[in-house]
């Protein structure tokens, strides 16, 4: 699986040694990201505000942006501006871009045309609490509006990048979350279950089945679903805050590994969860069938596949010293979540 | 009605003489039209062109963009750019744009939870030719594509607009197709019915129903659901060709008065093609009880009303000279349209 993992240069030549020290910092994560989440809330209260909350649009809005969740997302920006050296707050505009855009999408695939999910993060889905064509709405007007905070973010984030900063966020933002991004992924989410059915009948025999092209259809589906989006993220972070190219390289290597690796642990998770999936782990047909690592690869594997990722994605911060702090400690905290 | 109809300054003492010879042009507008249709739709095959064809996400977002329409938003921006003595090819960028979310909307309005329409432009809808989840996700991708086509313009189109003015356009058709624009309006038509129904039970007496109160709402949602879509057409081929604030007003005055005219000759229209409907025109309570114009002033008040409206855009366009004409065209083609 090393061979998996994109590595800085200078790793080449001396390999990780000590991996263990190397994910042990005294960095104190839980205060970094309650502060975080605290500054990032209060700026997407303040973009809600400024539409009419006697509108049942702006209301469904704000129900499903404001229902919590990690923010994984837009802390990865932030924390990105600080690796650079720059400060946080520029990165703000593309933060709150994000996690709308991000939230739009959790609210399209939970339509009943989607996924149908009836709870998401202990409330009802947004088409349960209003209805079907305002989740539809309300998702179209998340995404739009997240393209409005970057093209005029003056009235709401200052500091604030610069113009044409601001429209590269729009095109990278904008490119991982459209056709050859997220969307994309979305679309091949949902046709996965087709695809296992065409393989079930091209290889009836087991023993012949192709985990290796398996492997590969996964890991392009997760790169386009999630993986996109969380580099974007740290990308967006970075050239909010005017990185160097150097160090958006290093940085895109760190989020490659970082996504993919939330989406392993991701699958390892919800096996461990369910004590009745574990027991017919071993071989059994229907895990055998289903596209998540664990299956394709075994428990062991994706667990070690997991760490060799996260370990590959800290070393390509070895450069930044100090200032990455947050973003190594994110990267444990990928490896090490319970949920 | 003459109050209602926003005019340029320059009018407020001279009023409007001789309507009827500003609106005789020689001016050939079907081959104008024809012309920029060849060459906006030669721009979005380049770039659907560049989206991998053998996925079904970009084959139902082809399906839908190129399956033909009037194309009047992005003519309309390539129009605006000349008008104010530009390259119409700088334009090009935000016509795509427009026309991607105008197409994103439709596909998104036809779904089974929205207007559950079958057919659009004469062929099955999106969701008909393929499936629900396609549609959203088709209607997704074009509509976050078009925001990659602003940010990142330049490997389609050249000349291309400098990058603080593409960031400009960011904002204003975001702002324009959002939660403060199109989006509100779809949404209120979607509870059209519903504020109908609440008036019926406040106002049983059909004499003192405020009809006022309906009117003015009624303009609302179409300035919202298509008004500012269409004005943001004009405004943005207007800024991408480098246009002076005076100008842009006068051009915002056109845009308003066409828009609100396109949406009043879109309800004559939909009276006038049907005979049964028009039968039970006078004073029927189904008309009455519809948010439409014919419904709330009359057939004859409608017809007169958007006339002064398009009368306004005309003579708002008086210091452009010939360089407006193809705009001026274009008002006179949507009173006159017959589709």
């Amino acid at each position: 699986m090393m061979t998996d993992i994109p590595r800085p240069d200078t790793d080449k030549a001396s390999g990780i040694s000590e991996p263990d020290s190397r994910l042990d910092t005294s960095f104190d994560l839980s205060g970094y990201l309650e502060a975080k989440r605290e500054i990032l809330e209060s700026h997407l209260r303040k973009i809600i505000g400024r539409l009419d909350s006697t509108r049942e649009l702006a209301r469904a809005m704000e129900y499903s942006l404001m229902a919590g969740g990690k923010r994984l997302r837009p802390i990865l920006a932030m924390a990105s501006a600080e690796a650079v050296g720059g400060d946080f707050r520029l990165a703000l505009p593309a933060a709150c871009a994000i996690e709308m855009i991000h939230t739009y999408s959790l609210i399209h695939d939970d339509l009943p045309a989607m996924d149908n999910d009836d709870l998401r993060r202990g409330i009802p889905t947004c088409h349960r609490a209003f209805s079907q064509a305002t989740a539809v709405l309300a998702g179209d007007a998340l995404l739009t509006h997240a393209f409005s905070l970057l093209g005029d973010p003056w009235e709401i984030f200052n500091p604030s990048p610069e113009k044409s900063v601001l429209l590269e966020l729009v095109a990278k933002i904008s490119q991982a979350a459209g056709p050859l991004g997220m969307v994309e992924g979305q679309m091949m989410d949902m046709k996965a279950p087709s695809i296992t059915k065409a393989w079930e009948s091209s290889y009836p025999d087991e023993n012949i089945c192709p985990d290796g092209e398996r492997l590969s259809i996964l890991k392009e589906l997760h790169a386009l679903k999630t993986g996109r989006m969380i580099s974007v993220s740290v990308e967006a972070g970075a050239i909010s805050a005017g990185c160097s190219a150097k160090q958006m390289e290093l940085l895109s290597l760190y989020s490659v590994n970082i996504g993919l690796a939330f989406q392993v642990t991701d699958d390892i998770l919800n096996v461990e969860g369910d004590p009745a999936v574990m027991g017919k782990a071993a071989g059994s047909d229907a895990l055998n069938r289903k596209l998540t690592f664990p299956a394709l690869m075994g428990l062991g594997a994706s667990r070690e596949f997991a760490r060799d990722l996260i370990q590959g994605a800290i070393s390509s911060l070895d450069t930044f010293k100090g200032r990455a702090d947050p973003l190594k400690a994110i990267a444990q905290y990928i490896l090490r979540r319970n949920r």
